[in-house]
C-alpha cells in the first residue's frame, strides 16, 4: 500500500495512446473506457482513496504530459503500441528526465518499445512475438518482492499474445515474474529497475486483442508496481557538481551545499 | 576455450556419487560409463589436450576429494541425487573454501541440493519437480554470455525431469538460460555466480533417467561452463587481515604486504 | 515507515552477545544500557508505536533465540563480536532458516562475521580492519533507497574502527553506502540483499570501542534498515515440492495445491 | 590475454576527440602523441601480436568513426572531456548500436558524460568532481575478476582528478573497482556492464591534466578491459521477430529461422 503517512494521496497518471480504441470498433467494445480506463480503474480498485489517478492521451496537447503535469506526477503507468513514433522526442526526454529524478514508471506490455522506456533502458528493447492466443503463465520468481504479494503463482491467462526472449533489455535489478506460453517461448515478464532516483517496474501481460486488463491478478500486479515505484523522496535530478576539498565539513561554502 | 596461453592443461574433475549407476541395470545401461563418464566425455570432446579430466565418486575414500586432489583442480563438475546426505560435511567444507580461492564449479541438475552448493548459496536451493517426461526447452537469455556460445535457442530436450520455479537461490550474478517445459512451468536453468575468487555455474538439464548427458547441446553448455569458471589467477583463499595506517605505501612493513 | 495499517507493531528484536559490555568497564560506562539498548532505543526513537522492540543476549537459554521468540520477531538484528563461536551452530540454523522464510535480519559492524550471516552469505566474509580512530565517511550511493532516507551525505563519523576491502561477500543486490576511511581504505558499508522470502540489510558503521550508535545519522540508518527489512507477507520457509502436470489448474488434486 | 585461438587478431580502435592536445601546449607536451596515443600504446604494450590497434579522432570525417570502422573494430576505446557535444548523433547513435550488436566497449575518465556511454546507461551519468592534485587509491573489489589480474591494491595514482559520488549510473553488473580520494571522497571507478551482446568496462582513472595513462598498473586494467569486452561471437543486432507456433521445430519455415 502507498505510505498513508503522507500528508496527499498518492498521484497516478495513466498514460495510453488511445489509438486501437479510437480506431477499431472491437478493440472499443473490449475496452469501452479506453486501456487507460481499464488500468486507472485496476488502481483505483485497490489503492482507494490512497490515490489519485489521471489519464493523459496521445492526442492531447504534449500528449497530456506537460512538465507541469509531470511535475504533479508520483507515478507514470504507460501503455503505447502503433504509435511509439508518434511521441514527440521531447516529451519522451522528458518523462526519462522525471523518472531519474525520482518519478516511478510502470511500462505496461508493448511499452517495451516505448520512447521513454527504450531511452531508460539503453538497449533496443526487441524481443520475438506471436499473436496466436497462446495461454500465457505468470511465474513468481522473487516470492518475498512487493509487487508479487497476494498473487498467485502461476497467473493463468487464457490467451494472449506471446512475448519471447531473447528480450533484449538490462539484467532486471530484480527478476521478479517469468512468463512461460502454450507455445513454448519463456519470457521475463516483470522486470523491477532503479534507475537515478526512480524505480521502473516492467511488466508485459496485457494487450489490446484480448481483456488482459480485466483478468484480477494482471489488475493486482499493475497496482503492486504503483505502490513499489512510488517515490520515496523529494524529486530531483542527478547534476554534476563540483566540490570543494572538505566541502562536507562546511556546507555553507561555495561549492559545498549539502545534499 | 581455456587459455592455451597457460603452461599447463586445465585440470577438471567430475565427481559423481555414482549410486544409480552401481544399483540400477537401466541407468547402467544408459551410463555404461556412469554419468561422471559421460560428463567427462563431453568436456574432453569439446576441450582436448587443453584440459585433463579425472573423475572422483562418493565412494572413494575422502570421496576421492582430499585436500590433494583439490589443490590440483582448476574446475569441479559435480553430479548427485539420492546421496546427498553422504557426503561428510568435511569434504563439502572443503569444497566450498576452494570454490571461494578460486576453484571453478559447475554442479550439474540435481546438484541444486548437494551440499557444497547449498553452502555456497546460502538458501534452500528448494525448487519444485516432476518426473513426467516432460519436453524441455532451454532458452538463452543473455546472448553474448560464453556459456552460451554456440548452443542454440531453444535447446530442445525431448524428454526430461521438471524442475520448476521457485527456485529458492539467490538472484544470478548473471541469468543464462531460462527453461520451459511441456507441463507450462519454468525454471532458471543456467545460473551464473561468483564467489569470493571462484566462480559457479549451475546447469539444471541432466538426469539418471533420460539421456540427456549425450544431447550434443548439453555436453556443449558443460564444457563452455567448465572455460567460463576457470581460474584466472592463483588460489587463494580470503582472509581477515589487520592492516596498519598507510600500509600500501610501506609493503615491507608489518601488516603491510601488499597482495 | 513500517506499513501502519497492519493490524499490529512491527516486533523487533535486538540481539547482542553483550560480553564487551558485561568484561570491561570502559564498554560498559559506554553502552550503560548494552550495545542492544543502544540500538533497541534507535528504533524505538524513530518508528515509536509502530513498534515493539525486544532484546536478546548469548547468555540466555538458547541465547534468547527460541523458536518462539524468532516465530514472533519481524526483524532481527545482530550485533556479536568476540563470541561468535560461542553460539551454538543450531541456534544460527534457526535463525538462517526464519531469514529464509521472510524474517528481516539486520547483522551490525562486526556481525559481518557471525554464524548467521556468513551461513546466509555462503562467503568467508573476512575483510581487512585497523583499530586506529579512523575518521570514516559513509557515503550514498543509491541515493533513492529506502535505508538512505534522511541521511546526509556523507554521514562523518569522527572516530571509528576502519573497515576494509576486499569484503568477501557475493555483490549485494543493491549497494547503498560506501565509507572511505581517514587511511584511503574504502568500504561496502551498506549493502542490501534477498534471500528467500527474506531480506537482509548489513551496515558496518558501529562499534564497541567508540560511541558509534550514539550518532543521530547511524541510528537513522538503523531504523530505515528494519523498515526496510519488515516482511511483506506471511512467514513460509520454501520447500521442496512434487507437482502434478497441470496441477496449477486443479488446485484441489494431490500435488496441487497453489501457493 | 585476447584468445589466440581466433584467425586474427582482435582490432582495437582508439578514440580520441583530441582537442586538449592540440590547443594547449601543456597537455600537447604531457602526452606528446596524444592521449589516443598514450592509450594506444598501453593495449599495444600488453597484448602485442595479439591485437591491432588504430586510433580515430573527433577532427576527421565521421569522426573516424564510419560504419565500415566500426564494422571492422572489435573493441573500442572511447576519451572525450570538453568536446562531447560536437560528437554527431548520428555518430553516437551508431557505436550504441555496434555494442548493442557485440562490439567491446570501454570509456575512461571524463567519458562517462561521452554520448554513447550515456545512451547506453539510459541515466544522466552525472557525478561530483574537484581538480585539485587529490590522491587516488584504486581498490579491487571483486579479486578474481580478469580486469583486475596483475594489478595491485590499491593502485596508487599520486595526483587525480576527483570523481565522487553519487555516479548516476545503472548498478553495474559487476562492480570491480572502487576508489577512494585523498579529500575523502569514494567512487565506483570500475564498472563492467553487458549491454545487448556487447560489454562494456568504464574506468575513471585518467585525466588529461596528469599522466595517469603513463602510470603501470592504470595501463594494464585498460589491457586488461580490452581483453574482457572483446566480443565472444559473430556480431549481430538484436531484432524484433515475429515467430510462428512451433518455430523451434521447422527451422525452415517462414519465421522459423533459427539464431
Amino acid at each position: 500500500m502507498p505510505d498513508p503517512s503522507a500528508t496527499r494521496p498518492l498521484r497516478v497518471t495513466v498514460w495510453n495512446e488511445n489509438v486501437h480504441e479510437t480506431t477499431e470498433p472491437e478493440i472499443a467494445a473490449r475496452y469501452p473506457e479506453g486501456i487507460h480506463g481499464a488500468v486507472a480503474s485496476a488502481i483505483a480498485e485497490h489503492h482507494g482513496d490512497a490515490v489519485t489517478v489521471r489519464t493523459a492521451t496521445l492526442a492531447e496537447p504534449e500528449h497530456g504530459l506537460t512538465e507541469e503535469v509531470l511535475a504533479a506526477t508520483d507515478v507514470l503507468v504507460w501503455w503505447g503500441h502503433i504509435a511509439h513514433d508518434r511521441v514527440a522526442d521531447e516529451v519522451a526526454e522528458r518523462v526519462q528526465r522525471h523518472v531519474l529524478a525520482g518519478m516511478g514508471f510502470v511500462p505496461l506490455h508493448s511499452a517495451h518499445w516505448s520512447k521513454p522506456f527504450v531511452r531508460l533502458m539503453g538497449t533496443t528493447c526487441t524481443l520475438n512475438w506471436r499473436n496466436a492466443e497462446d495461454r500465457e503463465l505468470v511465474w513468481t520468481v522473487a516470492p518475498g518482492h512487493p509487487v508479487a504479494a497476494g498473487v498467485p503463482s502461476p497467473v493463468v491467462i487464457d490467451r494472449q499474445e506471446m512475448y519471447g526472449e531473447p528480450f533484449d533489455v538490462p539484467q532486471p535489478d530484480e527478476l521478479v515474474f517469468i512468463s512461460s506460453f502454450s507455445g513454448g517461448e519463456v519470457f521475463r515478464s516483470g522486470c523491477a529497475y532503479r534507475r537515478g532516483s526512480g524505480r521502473i517496474f516492467y511488466f508485459s501481460p496485457g494487450d489490446q486483442d484480448y481483456p488482459v486488463y480485466d483478468h484480477p491478478d494482471v489488475r493486482r500486479v499493475i497496482a503492486n508496481a504503483v505502490a513499489w515505484t512510488a517515490p520515496t523522496g523529494e524529486r530531483r535530478p542527478p547534476e554534476l557538481r563540483r566540490r570543494e576539498t572538505g566541502w562536507f565539513e562546511a556546507p555553507g561554502q561555495p561549492g559545498g551545499e549539502s545534499r
